[in-house]
């Protein structure tokens, strides 16, 4: 059993888009439900949506209330589970207010991105860390090309990246999002894994 | 260094929908960006997009053109990369014949399932086959509400479910794919794990 609780959070500004202009991102719909989702199947404590324009907070709230209480919510009622953990923000700062306000415990600030970067902890330790120590961990997850340098600077740990190893390091964000949250808070498979037998 | 070849495969027929009526479901532009991406960055062999339908191949077509050859491919060659991965067939049977010419080797058939299924291999005897076995795994997803019941006999083998133990399974296929190819050919965390020191 866990002692932290874990938040995710999906950013649209301060993104960088291809030539590395800082930029709002728009949301894509996909999003919201694959990660509402994955937020549901691991029992993650919040889903922020984080986002400074209000015409996108409209469009959001459209699409969530049509599963959350329009037809689509009697027609697949676990699409209803799923997005009642999303929580709508338009700024990091009210996601990471409500994260404290509801845990009680001071709020850690955990960059993703897909380059290796200082302040770096590895999976193996956070998903430590999440079973041992009793804080609210917020993860962020960038939108465009990535998070923006001056808010990765900001958090206090970084997670390394997926497969540092590899050749080609360009994932969805709604993959990358299933995979780190599966490596930090999946059961199932990782019970066999020897270095979390004292978890 | 893995022995095996493995290729997975997206499945539009035969699905179950939501009242378990055997279906033909579309294709989800996305669930090609998505799947094409993690076959790219995790080596994966082939990517087969499985669709009886000509209409249904055209309009794949004309996706992946666009990211192939059309203006997509210069803008985004990252995008054309993992395309190039990206096989177009009518069946099932001739993605296998296509896995056994290119490989060389025995084609298995492994289905993925949200439930738990007869025939079930775990997660870490299917990464420990891949990287002692010879053989071509081709690897099944389904669409819709899922794999029809024939179809799975067929398989030599079914993928136990992702988080068998939770009160919640319904992830999309694209972070289902996600998660699995992670665990089955993820290198970088993994190598933290005692059980498979001897890969």
């Amino acid at each position: 059993m866990r002692r932290s609780y874990v938040y995710i959070a999906l950013l649209h500004y301060p993104m960088y888009n291809k030539r590395m202009d800082v930029v709002t991102t728009s949301v894509t719909n996909l999003d919201l439900h694959d990660i509402a989702r994955i937020a549901r199947t691991y029992d993650v404590d919040g889903f922020f949506v984080v986002h400074p324009s209000e015409s996108q907070h409209q469009l959001i709230s459209e699409i969530t209330g049509f599963w959350k209480e329009g037809y689509g919510g009697s027609y697949n009622p676990d699409r209803k589970e799923a997005f009642e953990l999303l929580k709508l923000v338009h700024t990091l700062q009210e996601a990471i207010e409500m994260a404290a306000q509801e845990s009680g415990l001071p709020v850690v600030m955990i960059a993703t991105d897909a380059q290796v970067q200082p302040k770096t902890i590895s999976f193996k330790q956070l998903k430590q860390d999440i079973h041992n120590e009793e804080k609210a961990y917020l993860i962020l997850f960038g939108t465009g090309w990535g998070i923006h340098g001056d808010l990765l600077q900001r958090c206090q740990l970084i997670l390394e990246p997926i497969e540092a190893g590899r050749s080609y390091n360009h994932l969805s964000v709604r993959s990358a999002v299933a995979i780190i949250v599966d490596r930090l808070l999946g059961e199932n498979w990782y019970k066999h894994t020897d270095f979390l037998e004292h978890v």
